[in-house]
């Protein structure tokens, strides 16, 4: 089993409008919520390929009973700690146009015995039977900037490798975790190390000397750049795809995180990650991916018996 | 006690940004959730007055909690019948120039046994003890159109006059459930009569003429036009006030039902509403008023004892 944790879930909300009016009053023709986030993005795209998942975090308020919703109506396992605050509403409004503008709500603010809970509690408890423990998307104020860095403590200590997608001070501070994978785009490797923006393969040794014991740096269209014992590798994007690039780095970090869970070497990992990434880019919403597509580019099928569609 | 029946709140959520980028990615910096609807304005009004109050109605999914939720802080009593849909929420984007952009969804679809089980059982059992009950707002898609009128004509069998404030067919097929008093504004009264648009006074009177005993046609500026017991009159408007209109239809309803519960002469009631209503434009939220202008409006103060600030 693989638990994914996102202490800073979302519940992704898409209004149709024929036309947005700023200033205006704009009636929505239609409201459609699902759950977010980019741990819940993994879960839904571990599950598609055949794993077994447990979606782990902070979930409060109303939002909350929105999110488990969509969670059972996705078949998707949840141990979910209850907070006071509510989970946060993304709201995408888009015209008949396909203009997207987008209103993020700011996320709770967490409390401390809300934190220790999960970290004291929940997180371990969740952990019984998991091979992989994979910690992405951002940190919801009141949560501790090393919280990925304690958590991932605690996860070794259980025996559970884990995958750490994050940006910012959530990343920096969570390298000296020392996860046995991390993910992050080029962007976010080069503020996280200062690399320079322009070189992903420095940015990942760098990030190996942060803490990360294995690094893989996406660069969208230019592929992946990754770094693991003593081994550095560039596995080119295998396709341009045209679609919707959210979700895309969330279908790598299954991708990866799946080949740890059976042992496959990071290589061979990354070339099915990118085959995912560019299903996904494909596949309209964050947390799917095109199955024919994924199949069509994999060029080692038998290597992915976890694909079960 | 007065009844309010909403049978399409809201739950209206308010979205800080600093600019609203049409097209772009907007972070929200506050996020302010008040419940909302016609009905649960004219129950915070008549609280404020002092009255004792109960908020009925149709509510359900994640965002009944909330409206649930924001009754309790606002000391609202509430009775509302739960429905497998979600209240609507409206949501006005509000940038640093003040600039208001609305997102008005869609209210849920109410099934028939849902309809039943307030019309049948939870409206008449509210009306307990009630001496007035305000009807107010839009209906939701699944509610009949002649909602109103089967609620006030099961009102007056037990003995309990109502107040409508609706428009649209609703109104029209309302009005022949015979109310007390209906309230509509000079647009919506000319349209569900078919008089002149610059005519109040003869929409009020057509008013009556479709069923209602009393009328009351608010035009904003030009006061308010009133037509029952044979009487015509005219109130106009205190005084010109800057601010926010939204509601202030709502503190008319909630001075015009206060005046039938305690058997005040119409004329006399409009004038308490029409300071009301100028009282309810200078605050900045809809179901509140400015308490010291609503006092410096007030002719005659001994005539209002519930006024309890």
């Amino acid at each position: 089993m693989i638990v994914t944790v996102t202490l800073n879930p979302a519940l992704d909300v898409t209004y149709r409008v024929d036309r947005l009016r700023a200033g205006g009053t704009n009636r929505v023709a239609a409201v459609a919520e699902r759950a977010g986030g980019k741990g819940v993005n993994v879960a839904r795209v571990l599950a598609a390929r055949g794993a077994e998942v447990l979606v782990t975090g902070l979930a409060g308020g109303a939002g909350a009973d929105g999110l488990r919703a969509d969670l059972d109506r996705a078949g998707l396992p949840h141990r979910l700690t209850p907070v006071q605050g509510s989970v946060r509403r993304t709201v995408a409004v888009v015209d008949d146009d396909g203009e997207v503008t987008g209103l993020w709500e700011p996320g709770p603010v967490v409390g401390p015995a809300e934190w220790l809970r999960f970290a004291g509690a929940d997180f371990p408890a969740a952990l019984a039977g998991a091979t992989v423990v994979v910690l992405s998307g951002s940190l919801p104020p009141g949560v501790p900037a090393d919280a990925y860095a304690v958590l991932l403590r605690r996860a070794a200590r259980l025996g559970v490798p884990g995958v750490l997608d994050a940006d910012g001070e959530a990343l920096r501070a969570g390298l000296t975790g020392r996860p046995a994978l991390v993910k992050p785009n080029a962007e976010e490797a080069a503020r996280a190390t200062g690399a320079a923006a322009d070189d992903p393969a420095a940015a990942a040794e760098r990030l190996r000397a942060l803490g990360a014991e294995a690094a893989v740096v996406t660069c969208g269209a230019d592929g992946m750049f990754g770094s693991a014992d003593g081994l550095r590798w560039h596995t080119p994007a295998p396709r341009r795809v045209r679609g919707n690039p959210t979700g895309a780095g969330d279908a790598v970090t299954a991708a990866l995180a799946l080949a740890l869970a059976e042992g496959r070497p990071w290589p061979e990992a990354t070339a099915d990650a990118a085959a995912l990434s560019a299903a996904a880019v494909a596949a309209p919403l964050a947390g799917d991916y095109d199955a024919d597509l994924y199949r069509e580019l994999t060029h080692h099928p038998m290597t992915t018996p976890q694909e079960n569609r």
